[in-house]
């Protein structure tokens, strides 16, 4: 796995638990990319008009978790003060994104892995944020 | 101000104060790229080891001011549970990223220009996180 | 104008032609924030089922644009073989963003503003590009 | 693989070659997060003044990698006027980058972990292009 690789060769790591930024940061990366799918594909559906929510917060998701998956892939001269905003913000971002897509998941198949890519993505903040004390 | 316009020309207007948001845009545009630029200009400097923090702080507070200017420029279907933390991060990023080049701001100009940005957007998006009640 | 600030004071200035440069970077600001704006009001409009090509087009305009801000931005050990097919993607994005904006400009605003900053912003890149020999 | 999902589950599949699409938007991603990781590492060596042009360049390989993800993963009303031009600007960032990379690999692993990920994604950016006729 390519970002526990690069985490790990890393000159001077953070104090921050090696595991929890790993998974934070592969699940910021996978939902930024589900819910740019997942947007793409309800924008696609014949029901689009039905999906404006959905499509308005997986593109919001998509920035935040982008955005965050750098600030933690970081581990030069971390900034805790920075870094558990962001944090929190992503895992509410996800939060909403997740929570509107598993109202389409029955129906879209597209919903149902980006609900459930949001879910992982927001525990893995969360578990993060925790972590920083 | 093109901001402006294409903020002013929205089918369905949030109920966000319009002056609060587009300033909290604008300010976030600019603050993405100058502290894109300021972390080009210290990666440039012939004592770059000295500001090794500065480019990091920068390169945060442009990944989180990017993203937070397109999430506070969409309108369609506005989410306060989202805007509200995301806000929130990008002030910290700002107020970092600003104090680190307050640091250097006697010796390099451009880090002159960045803390002045990093200030303003802060500013900015604490104005804009505060009327959100 | 912060962008022509940043960019002046930077150490090690390219050979690029600072107008140029200056111009391509401000445009592609702009057009990055009213692209999102306008996939945004495209999705607010009774007749988003309409606006699909649209919407998905300001998507990738967006997305584009705001790459290649940062990369021409950068004059740390600038690289034209990077900096030229970057800013070309770039005119290519931004004129069929600007061709399918064109089509629904007498019915929305925001797709009337949002032409016209591609237009802007596909004519600075080409101009960056024809440039840089 | 949760990337091959939601592009599986899209409503209006293009007729790009699934396959090539899924490989290059994996690899877009994944060397998205390792030039971020790589230029931190860069930044963070005791000779970071030795690795100014590989931080550089994998910031800006960075940039565009990510830009171009989102261009490939979007399949609603795919253009390949845009398509085209974005892969091929992405494989001259990941060649620049890689080529750096390459120069400090025997140094610094973090380096010969990147190069390794541009040279895929250089090539997956190839056979996508080549695939679009």
């Amino acid at each position: 796995m390519t970002v526990r690789d690069i985490v790990a060769t890393h000159p001077r790591p953070t104090d921050v638990d090696r595991d929890l930024l790993v998974r934070c940061v592969e699940e910021c990366i996978d939902c930024a990319a589900v819910c740019t799918g997942c947007s793409d594909g309800c924008l696609g559906e014949p029901d689009a008009g039905e999906l404006v929510r959905c499509i308005r917060l997986c593109l919001d998701c998509a920035d935040v978790c982008s955005a965050t998956a750098r600030v933690v892939l970081r581990q030069t001269e971390a900034e805790h003060a920075v870094l558990r905003p962001v944090v929190e913000a992503c895992a509410a971002a996800c939060r909403a994104s997740g929570d509107e897509c598993a109202r389409h998941a029955g129906h879209h198949e597209h919903c149902r892995v980006c609900e459930q890519s949001c879910r992982r993505c927001e525990a893995a903040c969360d578990a993060l944020a925790a972590s920083l004390g």
